[in-house]
């Protein structure tokens, strides 16, 4: 029998329905595991001494990690930043809250790179403790993947849900932009960043995100899609695993019932992608003016590099990043008329060597600029024996869609 | 002479840069007319008791207020709510620290109503005590109205900038959505929520608009704009003299060579104005979750009474809000393609009477959820004495743009 600590969310709450598990024994489980395993993973920054008082609610007691970048009322939250060590907010963030209302019990915070941006923190990869778990929400992937806690909280501004989802072996989704307000979280880019949720399989994802924005979006797809196949900006990077992958899923999707186009992406879309990195660090420099004015020795070399050029970029340029956005957005939506879910890639391959690097979201980020959900989906295992992930994409405000889609594709790969 | 206190931020800039004036000087001549009229103003949550280090800069030492949902450093940040007595944030907002990076020096912090929703503040209107200065970014127009400081921050969901500079007749400026970082701001709505400023004339807000987003904002219009004459949603709660008063002004501009033209809104546009309450609403009770979880009883009543109207709503009526807002931005850009800039109404009339209520935000609504910059300008008296503006507004990213022509049309009006 599995044990608990690795039981999928929902599948925690079934056998809690049935009388086979206590959320207090999950949590409990959770703790050993915990215990077990954080001195390697290292997964928090800070955790919950006490068990939090249970409150009824549809997520039903289970231990919730929340990424460094949200504000909680209980725990220290730090950004991933020495700026901020020790740093006590008042408030909870509003996920936060959210989650806390509806019955999730915060186990701990999560480690964050730096601002959620480039420098790594402490975290490996719970599959090969040599291996990055990606990030930025490194400790939140990592920590679902070694049964810390079934579901967790990240953030997105370029690849920093769908990419260490893949490394990690898990689900990881990020909601259509603005879905989850952003209230008591440490925004970085206010064009991209969007907060989105772990778990185990795309179902846990389901839940926790449709509790977080007040919907039920676990309804499972009773048709097969119309799939676009689309290897994306980062076609050239991709590993012959992944691109075998991706052939592969596409040839199983197909068999089982859906219509598989390959999409060559125009190019008002790729332009989103080269403009990416101009929004993102024009913004970012805005987000961190104040740490730049007082605590630059304490920022990173590599995020005051990046600032740097973003501070010699004028505004006009920063304006027609976003309106290269605006115009990709609306190539994108006209693009998926005649589909309903993307396939591409996750990240170019299995998790890199070495933990000072987290990985490259080239795989990420123009979906992340075009503010449709998009979902990691544990798919294989590569050379290294490491997880492979694959990633659908839906147009903005097909949330509900793609989280429906994503469960049928799930069943078709056997997962 | 004009008392120091009373000098525009440009007009003050200009005669330091003469030596007619230091910023000491100015800062002295604020702090004198502060003790003189803040017993009845009450514009301040709190004040800055020494004199800042001067920082070489555009802003050239003057002084700035900021209004208190904009987290400062150095001074209590409250958000015009008990919940949030006496909290001291760690970091400046973006927008402050970027002030001060420029060489303003923040004087204090303005009163707000509470969590710039309904309830009030105790700022009394300066051009008469009985009378709203408007809100929610109140003590931010009486305080550039009293002569406390040259240049305020505000902030704006509905209409917390544009109302108040008309009531208190000041300019206050909305810029484009998304073009001042929140970082360090307390958001309402994210989809709503736009940092601004207030100045005594077009020139100010251009002036400092310009230092936080990086660009010389400051260009007068050569050419006589080609200007939409619209009531707006509002039309039936204008007073007679607010009718009067655009009537006049596009009289004026007529003759002073603008192409003016009679514009009805169409249903796509005016569709935006009905969906704001729900979009506003529903972001809001996801903004204040942690404060309706524990300290309910510390909210107003007419607050929690929205937000118990906002709970009912249902995830689907809040999509469909925001489908309402891209459907009538993208009509709107459509119907700005022959005309350069919108006039209409900033209020219905002069401040209301009384202290309890800040007034309406009928006239700003709409254009705030359009994305659009808009400005107030300070334009006649009405009846009782009171201030009378009027808001000019444009397509989304034409903020450089409509700041050339308000100082065109402040020169046309003979401000």
């Amino acid at each position: 029998m599995t044990h608990p600590a690795d039981l999928s969310a929902t599948e925690a709450l079934r056998r809690i329905a049935a009388g086979q598990l206590t959320a207090d024994a999950l949590w409990e489980a959770c703790q050993e595991r915990i215990a077990e395993r954080e001195p390697v993973v290292r997964a928090f920054t800070a955790r919950t001494a006490a068990v939090p008082a249970a409150i009824a609610g549809p997520l039903g007691g289970l231990p919730v990690g929340v990424k460094d970048v949200l504000d909680t009322g209980d725990l220290p939250t730090e950004y991933g930043s020495p700026i901020w060590t020790g740093h006590q907010p008042k408030a909870d963030a509003f996920a936060v809250s959210r989650a806390r209302s509806a019955g999730g019990r915060v186990i701990g915070k999560t480690v964050t790179t730096e601002f959620a941006t480039r420098r790594a923190g402490p975290t490996t990869n719970p599959h090969g403790a040599t291996r990055t778990p990606g990030g930025s929400s490194s400790g939140s992937a990592a920590g679902v993947a070694a049964g810390f806690f079934p579901l967790a909280f990240g953030t997105q501004t370029a690849g920093s849900i769908l990419r260490p989802a893949a490394y990690c072996g898990v689900a990881g989704f990020k909601p259509s932009h603005g879905l989850i307000h952003r209230a008591g979280m440490k925004v970085m880019a206010e064009s991209l960043d969007t907060i989105g949720v772990f778990g185990k399989r795309a179902a846990d994802c389901a839940l926790f995100a449709g509790v977080l924005t007040n919907q039920d979006l676990s309804g499972v797809a009773e048709t097969a899609p119309r799939i676009a196949l689309c290897s994306g900006p980062a076609e050239g990077r991709l590993t012959p695993e992944t691109r075998t992958l991706l052939d592969d899923t596409a040839h199983r999707l197909s068999a089982a019932g859906a219509k598989v186009t390959t999409l060559v992406l125009p190019e008002a879309v790729l332009a989103v992608d080269q403009a990416h990195p101009t929004v993102m660090h024009g913004e970012t420099l805005q987000a961190l003016a104040w740490e730049r004015a007082h605590h630059r020795g304490q920022m990173s070399e590599v995020l005051n590099e990046r600032l740097d050029w973003a501070e010699k970029m004028t505004a006009a340029t920063l304006a027609q990043g976003r309106a290269t956005f605006a115009a990709g957005r609306a190539a994108f939506a006209d693009l998926m008329a005649d589909h309903d879910i993307l396939l591409t890639a996750s990240a170019p391959g299995e998790a890199p060597e070495g933990l000072d690097w987290t990985g490259e979201p080239v795989c990420n980020a123009l979906w992340t600029a075009l503010h449709g959900p998009c979902i990691t989906l544990d798919a294989a295992r590569g050379p290294a024996g490491m997880p492979l992930g694959i990633q659908l994409v839906a147009p903005f405000g097909w949330d509900a869609a793609l989280l429906g889609w994503a469960q049928w594709v799930e069943t078709v790969i056997g997962k």
